[in-house]
């Protein structure tokens, strides 16, 4: 039979968990941060069971993975590159399998080893469902992204494809396709992975920051597009109070997508996709689609009461972000 | 009929949630800490419905007030006096009334009104039972309290009363008395108080920084009382591994508390206290006992595989401890 949490005890599960931490301060109630002459962002997640993860489509090493890297995700589409550390705070069912919680602390370093950062303490508690609450802190640098810093006449950049990650959840979870075409093996593997294992724009950043023209001061707008493509335009819209005007043909698709536009809503709304979603001066645009393959200019900020709409002027339904509200 | 949160939506509850956070990066995924030149102290911890807070005997104002001060005390514990900023992650059950968010973050800021910092972002998702999960950053200074820097020699300094909170619960949820004795009417309002509305040690950890003697270097062991007396002697212990003897006639009792050997298990193991309990060298506790009226001499450290004796050298049973473990 497998060790469970109820049979280890809280004194143990904590014992066992400080091996993930990398740490010396394992001994007192909290952790230290040396971050003299750093400022900080800071970032919580909420991870709840059945809502934002199920059991049933990922392992816990994948949940793990998820759990850092979306939150990662926050961090770079905000400005920042340099992780500092994570404090985890799990809420777990007293028959929660050790192995379970062993590799759900396997998948959250696997990210920290490709992305920075290291856990530096938590807390625990049992309850009815699982609950992961992550807090990351990262060093904020001169280059920050608001949601709020678009202007008129900036081009809005989209650094990857979207719809991948809301196609692997269909696959995983056998739901009916938006038509009944067929789909690549490759397609399929690259939609199970964006779902399963969600990779942060970090190099999309890095190539924001390294082709911003000499002649221009940092002025970028900036999110992720977690909660889908044009949600993150909509964000933008409404913090910068702006409109956005998006070319149908621009928006970039994986070479193997089905052709029918039934297939469209889930590269607009699908979400969890985390490409950074960019509003920069023109020439800043180009240059960034030029260094980086996967970057495409998809549109353009105008002036306007915040609002979203193709380039024919017909006005795009954004009722469908709803999906992703948790309540 | 009241208004719920699932009446409200997830944009419209954010937006709400906005007046309680007096930063200004409302508008981004994330907030900035501005902590410049400061090395900080970090503390996560999780509130379960059920399990941490139970509606029946706590308001939402209460709670609030709960989650920020036991959070506070482990910082103050810890050494910092100065504390910053809080992120707070709540999950909810649709059906919470927007009042009961209201109350909680109206006494979480009661809390920091008291004992500073300010709520600079979060997260939301529902979930069947309520669950507050809070990270705490504060300043960190050089006086840094360890659990692990006890030496032989020193002397174990209570900073208050202990069992309080423990007789709090007991009249709260009508629960038998240890034997039946009288109490005053004082006594049960400091213990409902207590019980509510703990209040952390932030003017003894004062005291303690401001009467070290000169000619010593700052080294000091200290914890919270917050799972019990013992618990926290017993933690001092394990880190610093030595041994504990402790004088039965030295532990404070408030002065009503019932003359009753049966109710000593409470002062000794009756948790949820914040008092700080502390190793130094004996000078500078005489010097701390002196300054702080409440503060008192309680035992010594000496050599050993970590344990706790009364001064007649009788092992303490310290199994009770086990209370707060949560699994």
């Amino acid at each position: 039979m497998k060790t469970t949490i109820k049979d280890l005890g809280e004194i143990e599960l904590l014992n066992r968990l400080k091996r993930f931490m990398r740490c010396r301060q394992i001994d007192d109630d909290l952790a230290e941060i040396n971050t003299i002459n750093k400022n900080l962002l800071i970032n919580t997640d909420l991870l709840v069971e059945k809502i934002h993860f199920s059991e049933k489509i990922s392992n816990a090493k994948d949940i793990g993975w998820k759990c850092i890297t979306t939150n990662i995700s926050d961090l770079i589409c905000s400005g920042s590159e340099n992780i500092i550390s994570f404090t985890v705070g799990l809420v777990l069912p007293p028959s929660t399998h050790w192995e379970w919680v062993e590799n759900l602390y396997e998948g959250m370093c696997e990210a920290m080893d490709e992305f920075g950062g290291e856990i530096i303490g938590g807390d625990c508690s049992c309850g009815e469902t699982k609950i992961i609450s992550i807090t990351a802190i990262g060093e904020m640098k001169p280059p920050r992204l608001h949601r709020g810093s678009a202007l008129p006449g900036d081009y809005i950049v989209s650094t990857g494809y979207h719809g991948l990650s809301r196609l692997g959840l269909a696959l995983l979870t056998s739901e009916q396709l938006p038509s009944n075409v067929e789909i690549s093996r490759e397609l399929a593997n690259r939609a199970i992975s964006a779902h399963k294992r969600p990779y942060p724009a970090k190099k999309a950043l890095q190539a924001l920051i390294e082709c911003k023209p000499e002649s221009m001061n940092w002025r970028a707008a900036g999110t992720d597009s977690s909660d889908g493509l044009l949600e993150a335009i909509r964000g933008i819209c409404q913090s910068s109070n702006c409109q956005a005007v998006l070319s149908k043909t621009s928006i970039l698709k994986d070479p193997d997508w089905p052709e029918d536009s039934k297939w469209d809503e889930w590269i607009l709304n699908g979400g969890e996709d985390y490409e950074l979603i960019l509003s920069i001066p023109k020439e800043w645009a180009e240059a960034l689609s030029k260094k980086l393959r996967s970057a495409k200019i998809i549109g353009f900020i105008k002036e306007g009461k915040p609002n979203i709409f193709w380039e024919n002027l017909e006005a795009i339904n954004i009722a469908q972000s709803s999906l992703f509200q948790h309540f």
